[in-house]
């Protein structure tokens, strides 16, 4: 049995990741960390867990945790981890890292679009993006994974393959995307409060949304080249589920502009045989709810001949691949198991 | 391997049976029945299914389907199951019947409260009523089982103990009860759109539910009396979920009126040692969103001095427990299988 | 015009008042108090107000307002209003009080329910309960109103015309109540979040809601007898709205066992004139989506034969005929004016 | 008064119609014509409407209707309207179709979006776009006037500052909305069941949208050039609301690329008079719960200097602005009205 700890264990992410790794055949957690509910049972924090999970909330110790773990998550604030993270933890145990202090090589754009200084930019060049379609075979070799975030797992995976075979032009990415209100996680802000959330959809971070440099910087490798991109995220009224719309020019190729069997080829060749990507039959668009609670990736796209645009569509749910379930995919990959354990929970509709 | 056929397997309770057997271990589904999709293929439906399902919906034909299942669940309209079942049927295959044809063992009260003649009140008899944490051991016995619904699973086991244990007037029960909107089904009708539902709050069926008699029914053998209540169903804007809240004056025993220590005791010696029951500790009141996508039955009580009353209150899936789970459970004690096979998933939350 | 100030003009009650007071013909808002946003502009609170208000919000200092205002709203925490009236004001303004201070005639029911001392229990007597189809004589000729709570207006409302005709046994009575989220106010809390209430539905304060001996008090003065009864409130993914369901047993009069022309004369004798109370037709249950936006309360039951119990349904919207709306239709009377003015919206749908 | 007949009063623009019209003090509603529900009361339908709409619905006959009303209105879907008018109906009365039946001045670009042969484009030419913002003066002039749709209003506003002051680039227009259920009306259809729409989010009609014309017809006439964009809708499940978040490259004038003051200048030079259109403070993003239940259209902008893009965003209720006030708003006007009256709701919240 791998023994796997959690530091922010009473978070949302932290949440689905306990619920995921209960069920996971190989795992064991012995560590539910918290620093908000020290001692106190964790079904208590989390009442779903009653008669299932019994073991009180530790502190978040990183050090102390790391004697005992094969595996630390850590579901935490920006900053958390890296201010936790030293030599001695990384050659006891591995460490897969939910928060996005491992995702950016460049230390500075970290720095930028945090603003925050980044207290450990020793272990960036080890970190592994744990995209695990795009990164298998990397994630396998390494200690120390960045598990992407929400809205980049999903606009990354829709874009990708697109923007790899040159089939759209770059500059002309626009990445618009719809979260649910658990992204937001559980902190008690007026904003998330049910009657502010209820009845309503907004954009917010527009133009300046921490996401989208990893998104850039993913799509950069993808193409070959710089990506500078428009992403701008809404707020929608629903527990779980990011949608992602996402728009670009068709770029001729070789034998002129791409079709839709072009385009479906490039998908098809990235991912037809991914586990948990689905390529939806043509005319299906993505929805949340057909994902809501499974580790799937729901992507489909429409030609616009009138303008000669791609719109590419995903959807996931974002605490499982956008997070708890992708750090299990992640876990998974890094101890030899079969990549699918414990993530085959079929979507829960409705 | 079990060879399960659904009847109905298009609407929500058989979306629900589909998920639940397609992750069960030792079941294979051979027949998605349906009466309005016939040769549609089954993920077309239920598009969470994409990929994981790989077959057209049939047509509703329980004799066919005999011939080929050892068990056969029908998530039908009252009245279908009873007008297709036969002699034939019952001699090649076990049955789970999810509507309320084989629920209540007077056939007149059935005719009266659902408004239909029964077209074979001949199996009532041999039908077992599928509640497993009161009749386990006649439903391992059985051939037909006739599988509670959602309000009375909820209904009667938040009530049951203190009714055995004559801790309350059975004269003085009052239910009162709140029901997610998956309740009423997939069929397109005004009442049930988005626009209709959300942001609302309604009783219905007020003094005439149907579901009435079949609570009656459990909770006079389990009083040994005959007992006439008030049920009370209410919608509320939730996909899944009931929530009973239950009046009932405290009736004094030898020792005097009960206090919280004997309700709890009576709780404990009936469900104490029971899978999916589960008594929540004092003070907590149960919420639907703890047992969401889960079997599990959650239940508390408290006492009201001032008006000598106890209010019990339970909370289930009504989709898992209230039905699908309920049927896979009765499945399983059916054949022998381990009772909470296919039924361990953690409740999702958020 | 009548000027208007408000204390607590950023809760959710306190918002409501602004939205009702500015579409008021005969009122002016001078004062749009607030204990955390003062300095900033009230449409930043609530961005509904831009272009509407401009005003920035002032301190919750109710003797320098009594200087000011013809009338003074407190929609502030339970203690607050008790703590800062007097003397003065009470000679220069009349006082709504939304909060629980001057509800309850007993001091020591008051103290023991809400946990805390009165402080100026001196006014109690004065006082009157705000409920304008019950007290509107005594209303016009009142200085300080003591505004009922959400909870309480409906459920008074619902049951007063039975106990009152004495049809009902008082010893009977429960109360099932059912609430949006709004009624739990602006303040940041967990259990508040979109994500916790959403897809959700729990009873809360079971056995001990505050909102009981209000209840009771008044109807003990319907009934001339002490009123003792059981009340749940439960809480519904809904911004506003409240559905009490309430159950008690028919009480034979000189003429035997009432029947349901004598109930609906009941109903028809007390509330037949009334504006806002629209008793409905036979057979049709109220829906707080009705009422939405509206100083309405829609009233309607059902006999149920078979357990001798008549159930009584009353919806509103809470923060309208629950907290500012009724407070603006006990400014109309305390001034002399149209009873609706201002109250007149069509009730919002979908 | 002015005498308002309503064709397909049952749907909810319908509904929303006869709510603005029974508050609209120089206005008397004579017909409620629906094709479902001829005969029956008008409350039955929509019971907020009990004891405030005393009137049974009438068949949607125009001819009859024109001889009574000086005003009609036309709720219902497309081709409808255009198949009832005729000479004598507008020779009589003036129309105002909130279908799509007149929007668009090309009858071809009419027939290919719309699948239908349009039965009257002999009245096209004289059919004004009720936008009212836009087209105020041509408005007060005629009496056919074509009210816009709801994405389409949307849309256009957000826009139409910029394409005009040819500040962005037409060829880059990319509009993304996301619409609440309400907007797919009344009917009865699976995909509109509250099962179906609450906790999901998709899009649809990709890349074909029916209002694509309609945007790209008014944006055209405001840049002097065609315009071929991209239109997707999204569902999302609230009840009312429409958000757009439109993107386009911003195009440099004679001074070099536009910054955000010119922008800005560019709205407050079209709306800065405008009673129901709010440009919002600097970094403060539309919402749709700021404008429920109220005719206002909340705009603002953010540019993304690192892609040369702006990102415009507007915010209206569907049902008011986006089709029912905007359609009184066009009666105010056509009738010499004050242009706000019945329309000054504030908006509603929470």
């Amino acid at each position: 049995m791998i023994k796997a700890g959690i530091i922010g264990a009473t978070g949302y992410a932290g949440g689905e990741l306990a619920r995921l790794l209960m069920a996971h055949k190989e795992t064991q957690i012995i560590w539910f960390g918290s620093k908000s509910y020290i001692g106190q049972q964790y079904y208590e924090v989390y009442r779903n867990m009653f008669e299932i999970v019994d073991a009180a909330c530790l502190e978040d110790n990183m050090d102390k945790l790391a004697d005992e773990a094969d595996v630390i998550f850590t579901a935490t604030p920006q900053g958390l981890c890296a201010s936790m993270l030293n030599d001695a933890i990384l050659s006891k145990t591995k460490v897969i890292d939910l928060s996005a202090d491992f995702r950016l090589k460049d230390v500075a754009v970290y720095e930028k679009w945090y603003g925050i200084r980044h207290k450990a930019p020793q272990y960036i060049a080890q970190a592994v993006y744990g995209l695990c379609e795009i990164y298998r075979e990397e994630i396998r070799r390494s200690r120390l994974i960045a598990n992407p975030g929400c809205y980049t797992t999903c606009s990354i995976l829709t874009l990708y393959p697109l923007v790899k075979a040159g089939l759209i032009d770059p500059k002309t990415i626009i990445i618009d995307a719809k979260s649910g209100v658990s992204g937001a996680g559980r902190g008690a802000k007026v904003q998330n409060l049910f009657c502010e959330a209820n009845e309503n959809c907004k954009a917010y971070g527009v133009a300046g949304h921490r996401h989208t440099p990893e998104i850039e910087e993913q799509l950069s490798y993808a193409g070959g080249c710089g990506v500078t991109l428009s992403f701008t995220p809404h707020l929608i009224p629903v527990n779980r589920g990011i949608l992602v719309t996402a728009y670009a020019s068709l770029q001729a190729g070789p034998s002129g502009m791409p079709g839709k069997e072009e385009i479906r080829a490039a998908y098809k060749a990235q991912y037809g045989k991914e586990r948990f990507v689905r390529i939806l039959e043509e005319g299906i668009c993505p929805e949340t709810r057909w994902v809501e609670g499974s580790n799937y990736v729901d992507i489909n796209f429409a030609i616009d001949e009138r303008t000669g645009r791609v719109i590419m569509m995903g959807a996931i749910d974002n605490l499982v691949k956008g997070a708890a379930g992708q750090a299990v995919q992640n876990m998974n990959l890094l101890f030899g198991l079969r990549e699918s354990e414990g993530l085959e929970a079929i979507p829960l509709f409705p």
